[in-house]
This record gives C-alpha cells, sequence and structure tokens, in this order.
C-alpha cells in the first residue's frame, strides 16, 4: 500500500504519542516533532508507510535514548492476554466451527495495537469480535489452501496480539513457521516476547530481519524471503503488514481489523470493520 | 496560550483539511505538508497558535493560489444561518432569560469552526446547547460589566457564527464594535461576510489587521489595539481570539465551545464544555 497525505499528519500524531511512552522530556518530544517534520519531504508517497514508520521510531529511539518505549506496556498487554488464554481456549472447545473462532480471536487480538491512536478493551473486543460479520470474508478460499499446505508461514504482528495467534496456530493442525521484527518497533513482536508467549514451543520462530512496523521485502533478511517465496500458505496479521505486502503478486491472506481510515480504504471497507482477505494460490515471482 | 506539542501535528491535519479544501491537486498538498513539515521546527512554544495558524494559511492560499479556500462553504453556512434567524429570535422572545438564551445562541453558533476536526450540525447542536450546563459561568460579572458599559468590543470568530453574534449583539442594548480579520483565514468573517450579514447595520465593524485566525495583539492595527485598551467591554468569542488573548492582562469574557482537548485542558475544562469566562475590569497594561 502506498503513503496516501492522511498518513503524513498520521506520522506526526505517531511520533507525539511514540515520544510521550518513550520520555516525559518535552524538549526531546519537540526534537522529536522537528525532525519528524523536516522528514516529511523526503518521504516518496510509493512508499509504504511502515517504510517511514521505521525511520521514524528509530529517531524516537535516538533522540530520547529509549530503545524499547513500549516495553512495560508490551509486558502488560502480554500478561493480561494469557490470562484470557483458558478462557478464549474454552470458547473455541465449546464453538460449532473452531478454526473459524480461533480466526475471529486472533482478528480480536489484533485490537492490541499501539500504532494506533485508538483505545481497546481486549474482553470487550473479543465478545464483539467473536459475533461481528467479515466484510471481507476468503474463508473458503483459506481452508483449501489450510488443507493442502504441508508449511505455513505466519507473519506476526503486535506483541499481546501473538497470544490469540497462538490459539489460532495451535487450532491450524500444519507446522507454522512464525514471523517477528527484528528489533522492538512500537509494541510489534520480536524473538523475545514470542518466547515469552511461548510460540516458540508450537512453531518455529523467525525474524524477517525488518525494523518498520510492518513486513517490507526489500528490507527483509534472505532466510526469511526464501521461506516467504516458498511458504505453501502465508498469514499476514494486521495492518503493517498489510501495508507492506498488500502490493505483493502473492498468495495471501490478511487477517487483520481496519483500525485506520486510510486502510480500511484502501481495502474498500469501512473503519473498524474485520477482514479475512486472500488471494487465489498463484506462486507468482516477487 | 502558548504552542502545546499536541499542536504540532494539529498544524498537519489542519494543512490536510484546507489543502483538500483549496484544490484538488494532491501534488499542490504534498508540497504545502511538505512546507508546513519543514516550519515545525521554526515554531516557538510560547508563541501562541494562531501565530502559526497565520503562516500555515498563508502557505495555503501560495501553494493552491486560492486567497479564500473556504469562500463557498462560508456562503453555504452563513445562507443557513440566516434561514434560521426568525426561529431564533422568537427562541430569545420566547425565553425567561433572554440575554442569556442569546450568549447560549452565540455559544452554539461557535460550532460552525472549520478549522477544527469536527462535524456539527447547527440545528441540533443550538439544541444541545441550550440546556447545557456551563462549565465556566461568569454570568454575573459579565451582567455587571454589562451594565456599566458605554460601548463593547465584540470580537467576532467564524463566518456563520456572526448570525449567531447578531443575536447576541441586538440583545446587548449597548453600541458595539464588531471586529473582523483583515483577510480572510479558515471560514474566519471579514468585512465582507460581516456586511452581508448586516452587522454593519447594528454595530460599527473594525478589522484587527490580524491575518491569524485568532487575535494576536502584535499582529494588530493601531485603530483596534486603542479601541481594544480602552474598551468599557470586551467580548472575545470562539477558540482561536482565545489563544491569542488568554494570556493578555485585560478584563476579556471569553465566550466559546471548547472543541479541542488542548484548549479545554488550558481552560480546566472537558472537550465539549461551553465557557463564559470572565476576569475582575482591571484595566491593566496590555
Amino acid at each position: 500500500m502506498k503513503t496516501y497525505l492522511d498518513c503524513l499528519p498520521c506520522f506526526m500524531n505517531q511520533a507525539l504519542r511514540a515520544g510521550r511512552i518513550a520520555t516525559d522530556d518535552e524538549h526531546k518530544i519537540k526534537k522529536l516533532l522537528d525532525e519528524v517534520g523536516k522528514l516529511i519531504q523526503q518521504i516518496p508517497m510509493e512508499n509504504t508507510p511502515p517504510e517511514t514508520g521505521a525511520l521514524i521510531y528509530k529517531k524516537v529511539s535516538e533522540i530520547t535514548g529509549n530503545d524499547d518505549p513500549y516495553k512495560e506496556i508490551k509486558e502488560k498487554n502480554i500478561e493480561h492476554a494469557m490470562h484470557l488464554y483458558s478462557e478464549l481456549k474454552q470458547k473455541v472447545l465449546e464453538s460449532d466451527d473452531r478454526l473459524l473462532t480461533t480466526i475471529r480471536l486472533a482478528v480480536a487480538g489484533n485490537v492490541i495495537d499501539l500504532g494506533v491512536d485508538k483505545e481497546f478493551n481486549i474482553v470487550e473486543d473479543v465478545e464483539i469480535i467473536l459475533h461481528q460479520e467479515f466484510a471481507v470474508f476468503d474463508y473458503e478460499l483459506f481452508k483449501q489452501e489450510l488443507k493442502a499446505a504441508k508449511e505455513i508461514l505466519y507473519i506476526g504482528d503486535n506483541s499481546g496480539e501473538a497470544v490469540f495467534d497462538k490459539i489460532l496456530i495451535e487450532e491450524l493442525g500444519k507446522p507454522v513457521i512464525f514471523v517477528v521484527r527484528e528489533i522492538p518497533v512500537i509494541n510489534d513482536i520480536t524473538f523475545k516476547e514470542a518466547e515469552q508467549i511461548g510460540i516458540d514451543k508450537i512453531a518455529k520462530v523467525i525474524s524477517s530481519g525488518t525494523t518498520a512496523p510492518g513486513t517490507i521485502l526489500k528490507r527483509c533478511n534472505d532466510d526469511f524471503l526464501e521461506k516467504f517465496k516458498n511458504a505453501d500458505m502465508i498469514i499476514s496479521k494486521g495492518q503493517g503488514n498489510y501495508e507492506g505486502l498488500s502490493g505483493v503478486n502473492r498468495s495471501i491472506f490478511f487477517l487483520l481489523k481496519a483500525k485506520c481510515p486510510v486502510i480500511a480504504g484502501n481495502i474498500g471497507v469501512k473503519e473498524n470493520d474485520i477482514i479475512l482477505k486472500g488471494k487465489s494460490n498463484s506462486k507468482l515471482p516477487l
């Protein structure tokens, strides 16, 4: 997905939110906003938004001296989500369509996104999303690809969200490679949180190599690129991965809640809609 | 009121909204956002936000070639407000406290503010504000000053809003000098719209000389400054004038709806609260 004009003020808003989480020093935050302001003119609109996101969150770390501003919030979100785990598993066991329920839970987990300016209540959001109609629902295609797949590449998104991803992965019944970011960026998942959640017990965890809050192929490492090219089935979680990968000529299932009006518009749905969007299983050149 | 960190992303948002109203050319809008982005680093935080607003809206005009982007919207808002005039006057006649009702109507008119990112429905907003409790309500002081005043300086704000100001001015029962902006900025009122509404028939209309979306004394003309210094009573409408004048050591009645969280925080009220805020009648040096 390209950068839209609306993304430009949003970059400033993101910088302000992240700056405030990283430091109490207003002068540093002003310096951060000055730098992001100067950056605007250098943003090619054909770039995907997470490419700019990578630059912004790097500046947040450099200027505030805080490499992982969301550390405590991530831990709190993970703890809260893990506390819900048994109850959520029970919901899956009691449901008529277990796979679909775990897909819904994985979408519900996607509300734990600190890159967007939205409050969330994970308990309430789970209840809503368990009964919400999908705006895009390529479930038959998903089941077809899942049935045929020998191995699944699952691209993770936020840290707390991955507890919900774990529940879906456990239901997929196929070997899974779970992809994390290379470094902490916003509240996105890295090796550390994947281990904390125990994803490494049920999937092979690899880093995409990206330092952006989304998967940008030209910034990914060879190991990931090779697996991305050859995967039987790819599941991409969340907005940042959608922004990075929606323009890639490859069968990918995008599983997300459209929390931002620009992304909703790009998909052709309304804000707050939930999405299971697939493409036919073409392994075309990237 | 000084510039807060939250104002900086808001300047970018304002530029985007104004740019889109001024032109359909996305390249020009990108250029505008580039320029506003570069401007961020030059903004002294001790400046009032409308001082930066003046620079931004000047850039909107320069880059898009449109000197009065809000012209059509202003005309539509004025037409709509004037259409309601008789009905509103009837509400005043039927009310127990006519002065208070006209004050409430003048606050209701303040929702017609295209500098903030809020939708409004003037008919619904009038009904709400006619019954809403004031968060700051210096009405007794207002009546005292009004009773003693020989002449009132009334600093206008938005164009459609001035139809509602007219109803209050008619109720004040004292000679009024109505102050407009020097040039079109957002949908703020200038001589042209004041005449269109007929304010010139019930008050003397003068320009403050400011090109900002708010009254900034150091940018005002001598005529206004002299009247501001000597006025028996000053009524300042809306957010932009509050931002410009709240730090001035002078008795001023601020009449507004706090539509922005930063301004609400500065006043010490909640967003969407309505305000009639006065200071004791000190004619201290400016």
